[in-house]
């Protein structure tokens, strides 16, 4: 008695899923397996092989992957254990860097690898913005070739055609980090050849990203003094002069006309600093390879806006966006935006051994690409439920066990009810909701005379919430077989159904 | 200047696996993604849908999950964030109980659930014990039939099946909790209808599952008054009285007999116990379900001393034993041991929800089984890599792409080598360390009479170390083909490498 009043007093955990992360069930998550397994090839065609690295490494390995400084809220999962820091990856960027350091004797070089896999972000959650996704990375480590950057363009390319998603609905923006350190040159920001104030060109940089979210306007208030948006929250901007921003400027809106124009116009703007004019010729040669591997060029553009939040590149950087519009949870339409986006970052694996590796990569965004297979397939049907082997009579389960066991002998995906059978109703509860295409029946009856029913649920899906048992069994979308006949007769059944 | 010396003073970062976890490279990680595929594909067939829950859960969410009492070195990750204690899984029962409750209104009864995915351990690692590993789970929620417990066994051994270990090479171990508290009440320790002391029962079971390793005395020595190992660690006794220890022991000494004779001998040792009776009972039902499903029910067994580490078992348990002896990393013999396990528990769910909601299901280790299909495949060669375009002339990078493209477009593994193609040498040692069957090569004399050579490095492998460029070119181990008949012919190539 004393144990039990004990318990009583108990404060239960309450269950739930932690904040700003999410249960994936059944389709869901089979549909993010086929789409790995479709990436998984096209990255495997492409001659990259996998790579697990664990979910956690030391924190020192991170290093500058941490996130990006004008977003506070954002960091990485971190904790002390046996005396030194650990946290869970924040990307797979800094696991391959880490690995290509440490296994730098005995990899290939180029080493080639892919990752697929959760990465997580200690972010406050919001609408469509968890702790938890998954990304599938492909890198290049140890190769400067820019053949190793445009064939992380062609690679997305493919990768977006294999999933069907058309060419007429996404853009590859293409840019070059070493243009946007011309310009900076040429605005007299940086001294060509000797080292950039990094904070400073942070700053311009993250300024620049954010042509598309708040306009030219914006973008030259957070160049120039500061900006205070909407709800009230002041920015400090990077502190240049009109002199320096009026170039920046004109670089930034060159986006929109051919890639051969804007090369052209590129080529002029940065044609005194030598960094931007090995930026263009790079770009050129990128356009050069990847015409070369695809049909549909017209998808691959240069777009000098594109800056990539990540301080770490170095070189060529790509984003990927799908152009057209979808709606939102709460209905409002809204551009799909970027899927893909990676570049070079030739500084990563210097961190670990001193030396310089130069590398290239992509990052995908499975779970963007999900939503957008559903602009593809909005009305695609909920995959079907297993055969229903149904009982009739609680003491014959071992009968039913027995059917069930000669279903998915010959592959058919099957179970027997196995909740409290004495309320028939519960069982086509089950059926429905499992979305079971058939149901098995055995009574009594039907056991002495060596015959099953096979209820056809879908035909039947209509009436059955109100059917009665006896109801149910009278109806006319079942047929009767006999016993020896229903494997064949159930694959007849579904053969049917799935036509 | 300044900038570079305090650049200079920067301590670089080790890179290295975190302590207790490995990167899983190529071939390893594509055999665990193939033995996947194959288990959800028997636990799809069984009617079984995937769930994926986040790799975090709030602490109190795992309750009395948390492991073994007397392996003060387990544990789980855990660290506060948001005020709120949060950690990695230690298995995937917590969760699926955790979701069982939250979703009981829309879930379907019984929920059928299979979940595969990463589990963590706060363990002392050490050889073959990693921190993270793979766990592919199977669980009926909301059923207390016993078809359900028998269902587990069978799925255990269909996937065995599928993954190739034959049926002599395995045994399922039956047994039930309800017997053990059975002998329990019979040996003194429990009283019938009453509430268990569980910290005594716990002692008791947890000696009882130690008889595999310690044998019959010192499993007596734990019972009773406590053991004194090797090392000269000591370890408390469950405290029983000979009187109570001799129906235990015998009890455990009942394996090695046919089912039958065991059930008859339990049947009489725990005769007067409602419990005991009902638990045996329970065990022959289970039998008949298996003998209902598979046509060789011999791997089926009961053995009484299988008790399950987990304190919260409270029905059938099962534990699935791989028999033959393999090779460990040091080249010693070792029989292979426990490959899944589980059992029912039917009080996980009332933790959340304060009413009992039936539960059983077995846990597959995936990396154990890895291991053991090395036993069946111990000569497997390695897959081969991608057919690689060599480089004769950097400054025709954009025709080699070409070619890669056209090999790809025909869904053949390839790539161009991006690293440094000045020293010929190194694309023939990085063709080695990827094992590329085939490598194309058009230098200007090729080019120039519109041809290409591909190679078959199979066949060329064994003198390439010492080849020349030029020594490497004149070998007869290749063909010279027309470049529009390249795709067609490395086609011809690769198809009688594989053949």
């Amino acid at each position: 008695m004393v144990a039990k009043s004990k318990n009583q007093k108990k404060v239960r955990p309450k269950a739930e899923t932690p904040l700003g992360f999410q249960d994936y069930f059944g389709e869901v998550h089979n549909t993010r397996v086929h789409m790995m397994n479709t990436i998984s090839e096209v990255f495997n065609k492409f001659g990259f092989d996998p790579l697990e690295t664990p979910a956690i490494e030391y924190l020192d390995t991170l290093g500058k992957f941490l996130p990006d400084l004008d977003r506070p809220n954002e960091g990485v999962f971190a904790w002390k254990e046996d005396e030194k820091w650990i946290s869970l990856r924040y990307d797979m960027t800094a696991p391959l860097a880490r690995v290509a350091a440490q296994h730098r004797n005995t990899l290939p070089t180029p080493y080639r690898r892919y990752a697929m896999g959760p990465v997580w972000r200690n972010e406050k959650p919001g609408p469509g913005r968890f702790r938890q996704f998954y990304q599938c990375d492909a890198d290049t480590v140890g190769s400067n070739s820019v053949a190793a950057d445009a064939e992380m363009a062609v690679l997305t390319s493919e990768i977006l055609d294999a999933l069907g998603i058309v060419r007429h609905n996404y853009v590859i923006k293409l840019n070059n980090r070493k243009i946007l350190d011309g310009i900076l040159v040429v605005a007299g920001i940086l001294v060509e050849g000797s080292d950039a104030d990094t904070a400073l060109r942070g700053a311009v940089f993250r300024a620049m990203d954010k042509l598309d979210r708040l306009g030219p306007k914006g973008v030259r208030l957070l160049l120039g003094e500061g900006r205070l948006d909407e709800s009230g929250d002041y920015t400090k901007g990077a502190g240049l002069t009109t002199g320096q921003i009026d170039p920046i400027m004109s670089f930034l809106e060159l986006g929109g006309q051919s890639n051969e124009n804007i090369l052209n116009c590129l080529r002029d703007l940065v044609a005194e600093t030598d960094i931007g004019s090995e930026g263009v010729y790079e770009l050129n040669e990128i356009l050069d390879c990847i015409h070369s591997q695809t049909s549909t060029s017209e998808n691959f553009l240069i777009d000098p806006s594109i800056v990539r939040g990540l301080d770490y590149y170095t070189g060529p950087v790509v984003e990927t966006e799908l152009t057209f519009e979808t709606v939102d949870s709460k209905g409002k339409p809204r551009r799909f935006g970027s899927v893909a986006g990676g570049g070079r970052y030739d500084d990563l694996v210097k961190r670990f051994i001193g030396q310089q590796v130069p590398a290239t990569g992509v990052s995908i965004g499975i779970d963007r690409l999900i939503a957008a297979q559903e602009y593809y397939k909005p009305k695609k049907e909920s995959a079907l439920g297993p055969v229903l082997v149904t009982v009739m009579d609680r003491h014959r389960m071992v009968d039913y066990q027995k059917m069930v066991a000669d279903l998915r002998r010959e592959g058919i995906k099957s179970e027997v009810f196995l909740g409290n059978a004495r309320n028939f109703g519960k069982q086509l509860k089950y059926a429905d909701n499992r979305r079971c295409p058939i149901a098995i029946i055995q009574g009594e009856e039907e056991r002495t005379r060596g015959v099953v029913l096979i209820k056809d649920l879908k035909l039947g899906s209509k009436i059955s919430e109100t059917a009665s048992k006896d109801e149910w069994r009278s109806r006319d979308w079942q047929i009767e077989v006999k016993v020896a006949d229903l494997v064949t007769k159930t694959k007849e059944v579904l053969a049917r159904l799935n036509s």
